[in-house]
């Protein structure tokens, strides 16, 4: 199993950062520079168009104090990007991994970037051309196939959380319907979340909705006027990504751009919030009715990260490292938990083709039967992947006695 | 100065709640236990809606353990309320308040709950109603007229901070035009809270936009394609108040909601970031555009608060108790600033209408003479309210020669 390849590496950042992205990298980096097989360590700007424009910087230069504090400072260091390399680009990048003599790969990001790898090693193969090549999992939406769960999930699943529980406050203290729009593209593990800081169950999220379940406006509404008559309010947690019964995204009636994966633009816009919103004030005539769309804070929020998913993140980039200088394999890195009492995983290297390019939506067992909330068996999932909450406290409000 | 007026007290929460708010009620709760001249102790639920129905908790049944972590739990434990009494309100109010004796009336809110602490005190005289009428700031807005801040900005003004700091790396990380809309009425103190954060000059946000500067499309565009032509990308903070020429809310041609104190809605709606991240798509031809409105999350979020703005929030309740109980007072409390080097604050009894209904704004020391960021002036005065933010880190980035 020993492996003998020497030459330069090269690690690169790739898809939407996360909170512990750069975890991953500061892994990788410390654990390569412990073995003599790596020469140089390139970090590439951008993902592969630092690799097609040589905007490489040599991360044997950075100080290990800066690192370490690098690995806790949210989004991508490195800075990302979304693109598939065409064919005529992997001629390109091979032609530029010759010149540097770049011999491991590393590439952090989520499916998309899982796929960019795996056309990168088979072409590689295919080319005769000796390459070391690793994708570093992560993702907030927490859809890699494979894996328990993704560097980056836990984080933002936390952040998530701890927005619900304030928007649970702020909706008791103003009632009304409140609606909060969540990221997931096609899968429904962090509007999930919003259940995690539930106390009671006159608590929100009330209702949640998921990518994975088709949507209908009419159960929605049904839904929300069942909840607003028992508790005079109602918050509601949708996912971003919720799409009707042919499939096609809620969001896409009002919004038409996508990226070189054919991924339409989902975040970055409040259209979701503010479509499902007037649909409740006008259909149940309901006065106050608001949206607020978490966006960009999911993966950005700097100081709110899961203790858990900052380690794990952290190991990926340490253990795909050791697996392509020691064992001279390529692949992903994957998450597995052990069928144990107390929370424990551990890391199982697996082929790029099984976590690239598709990707794997909620099991059907975390999501009620009504499609309209989570069950017992994703709160067990979930709650050790995000550490500790604050905690919120209420008054016991013994009523006072009304005089005649 | 004694005051031997004697009855019960009540204390009520109203306008949009904030991290702190509850920091008030339990120091106003636990200083009224101190005194003889108390009896009961009322907290009325939603604000004078709950004197209205007679929806009365005994505060004094209230376990101190739990109302510790109360003063911690975000949003009004109270329930809130935007209401301002009519005349016939304010009959109705009178013949309740005798009906229970309440001698102690405190009202925790901004602007608009001032003026209903003035009403009702205006009407106790009139009908010569024996009462001690105090109103507790809080507002994330800071426009309270006689304060140098108010309970809540610094929270607030925190979440902005380090959620604008996550946006900048975030955007850092996919360059593109990021537009985050930020809350304040009238008012920019919490949108310039955004620079609070940025650590090196080519950091966002690169643009603050403010309420008390008329918005012009032109100039926004020009601002941002100035920015965007130097650092390959742009993070703007636009206050949802930003305003035209004329003072209209450049978001009324979106929305017509309004409230009984006559604000249009401005918060809950993706609208305006929408609005604006079209302009700047369609007029600059930028791809990547994307906006975020944080909404609700900046005045609920649990966890995030800052110290001395939760100590302060907690004193001003206590000593509103102590000015109407030991001096026979009716007023607000202040908080000003010493002009001393280090950071210190003393409070002050100021009469009802000097705080009530009229806002203050940003000096306009605070505001570049572009009208497009915050001076040295403004960050002077705000760091030492949001206490310390969540450190963040950048890669040296030596750059790798490139080969022939």
């Amino acid at each position: 199993m020993s492996n003998n390849l020497k030459g330069n590496m090269i690690i690169a950042q790739s898809g939407g950062p996360t909170v512990v992205i750069n975890q991953s990298l500061v892994g990788a980096v410390i654990e390569a520079k412990k073995h003599k097989q790596i020469k140089q360590i390139y970090g590439s700007l951008n993902g592969i168009d630092g690799i097609l424009k040589e905007r490489f910087i040599d991360l044997k230069k950075e100080n290990l104090a800066i690192l370490k504090k690098v690995a806790f400072t949210p989004c991508a260091a490195l800075g990302s990007v979304r693109k598939k390399p065409t064919s005529e680009d992997c001629v390109e990048i091979f032609k530029i991994l010759q010149k540097y003599d770049i011999r491991y790969f590393f590439y952090i990001g989520g499916n998309d970037s899982a796929e960019t790898a795996n056309i990168l090693n088979e072409n590689a193969k295919k080319e005769g051309y000796e390459f070391r090549c690793f994708h570093i999992p992560k993702t907030i939406d927490n859809d890699l196939r494979e894996n328990d769960h993704t560097p980056g999930y836990g984080s933002a699943a936390k952040f998530v959380a701890m927005a619900v529980m304030g928007n649970n406050l702020d909706n008791k203290s103003l009632p009304g319907v409140k609606i909060d729009v969540i990221m997931g593209r096609h899968a429904g593990f962090l509007v999930a979340a919003a259940a995690l800081g539930k106390k009671r169950d006159e608590d929100g999220p009330h209702l949640i909705y998921f990518p994975e379940k088709p949507f209908s406006k009419e159960a929605f509404l049904g839904d929300v006027e069942k909840v607003y008559s028992k508790y005079g309010r109602c918050l509601v947690a949708v996912s971003e990504g919720i799409s009707n019964k042919e499939g096609e995204p809620i969001i896409s009636q009002f919004i038409n751009e996508t990226d070189t994966h054919g991924n339409v633009q989902l975040s970055g816009t409040g259209a979701l919030g503010d479509l499902l919103s007037e649909l409740v004030k006008t259909k149940l005539n309901i006065g106050r009715v608001r949206a607020d769309t978490f966006g960009y804070l999911q993966r950005s929020f700097p100081g709110i990260y899961s203790e858990v998913d900052a380690k794990e993140a952290y190991e990926v980039g340490e253990i795909a490292v050791k697996k392509a200088v020691l064992e001279g394999l390529d692949g992903s890195i994957a998450i597995k938990r052990k069928q144990v009492k107390s929370y424990s995983v551990f890391y199982e290297p697996v082929p790029l083709n099984k976590v690239a390019k598709h990707t794997r939506s909620m099991p059907s067992k975390f999501i009620n039967r009504a499609g309209n909330y989570v069950t017992q068996s994703f709160i067990d999932y979930a709650l050790p992947l995000i550490g500790k909450l604050p905690e919120v406290e209420f008054l016991k409000g013994v009523p006072v006695d009304n005089k005649k």
